[in-house]
């Protein structure tokens, strides 16, 4: 039994998020159909994390052990092969039997995309948030880097997000920017791990922000352990992208 | 009655094509189902032309008329909020009543995306057309050019386009160019007007000079009017795209 490492791009859009869910698609069953048909076993996948309902990806990593001794590149094909096209594997390799796409990550980066101008391209649509409402760009780009560093994100957390024992809500953010990028604003979020909506509910915040309902010193209370409530709402699934997760050491291949 | 020049982008992945056709969804029939809507009364829009089914739209024109006297920014947001989310109106303008989409273009702009490398990305499947297999690119982008000039473009028509008598098929190619971008070899070509199929057959006939199938001799022939078989297999629809139709004198709004 040999433990492969796999990068994996995915557009969301038809899929119910990440996990396996009875009687629906998502690309972990997806994933799973596929290798259980190559491995002619049930073979299950880890993910590094759920990616919720809708939300893309462009480097998600999983990992799964196999019989097969086909050679990573052939594997990659052979998975692509038989995967629909909104599915497609960008990379495979040999890990460590010890390796896992979960607990080993160091980082996670996201990417919220928001549409700005007036129309939204038929053709971007699905990849981004159209909103062309008046916001304060700059007091958002300003606001974005309060993110960052060691908090308790629970107020940045999903209502449902269980309250399980134990569970820190601790997470430390390394980057937090918003920068325009033409018709979109852009933020990208750098960080060790994040809570259910985090990433959408942090967007949502600082489109607050942007609305002149909360400032600096807002954000500030909301990263308070004492604070009760909700931070702000979620931004749509469509903008979100996880672009790529990192691991202390790359996969022996 | 007022005459409504508009520029169109559609997705058009899920449609028959621009014309209408009973029982199926095409752009021609959804931009007539919302204006009838807006008017009250059976509107009917005239496209510059038609395209096919899963060929998309970066700035198609179409005209119609209207009795309704709302003024074009208020029409164009009243369009795009009936309309789905995979067709835009990008501009609404009041035009001459004499102005014809069709009979008036001076010029269309195709542009045509070969995604090379081994990997589709999931976000660009239903944009490019994904052909990952040795080409000779040098030569496909050297024989490009040999389309440009008045032609008689019987061999790259669709088998069933109507030989209607006194339907000319000689058409004037201003600018025909291949190049790289990226991971994509992109056909962009300008012309006075196009049968149809054209571009996907240039771009099948250049595919076939990259396989060493056919040379510069090859391509001469095919636009010879005694030809007369085709000239290539046509390349997928998803790759294809209208880029533009020009006019000599603009709106007069």
């Amino acid at each position: 039994m040999r433990r492969i490492r796999i990068t994996v791009a995915y557009d969301g859009t038809r899929y119910h998020g990440w996990q396996v869910q009875p009687g629906l698609a998502t690309i972990q069953s997806e994933l799973e159909r596929v290798l259980s048909d190559i491995d002619n076993r049930p073979v299950q996948v880890a993910g590094s994390g759920r990616t919720d309902a809708g939300v893309h990806a462009a480097g998600q990593v999983a990992a799964f052990d196999l019989e097969n001794r086909l050679p990573c590149p052939n594997l990659k094909k052979a998975m692509n092969r038989i995967l629909p096209g909104d599915i497609r594997i960008l990379d495979a390799a040999e890990a460590d039997p010890a390796f896992h796409p979960r607990f080993d990550a160091t980082s996670k980066t996201y990417e919220y995309r928001i549409w700005r101008a007036e129309v939204c391209p038929p053709m971007r649509r699905l990849y981004t948030f159209h909103f062309p409402y008046p916001l304060d760009e700059a007091a958002m780009i300003a606001a974005a880097p309060l993110l960052e560093g060691e908090h308790d994100f629970s107020a940045f957390a999903a209502s449902d997000e269980k309250d399980e024992l134990g569970r820190s809500k601790v997470r430390t953010i390394f980057s937090s920017r918003l920068f325009r990028d033409g018709d979109e604003l852009v933020y990208q979020v750098r960080g060790s791990g994040f809570l259910k909506h985090m990433v959408r509910i942090i967007v949502g915040t600082l489109k607050e922000v942007g609305k002149g309902n909360l400032d600096a010193a807002g954000i500030a209370a909301r990263l308070d352990p004492t604070y009760a409530g909700k931070a702000g709402p979620a931004a749509p699934a469509r903008g979100l992208c996880l672009l790529r997760v990192e691991y202390s050491s790359g996969p022996a291949c």
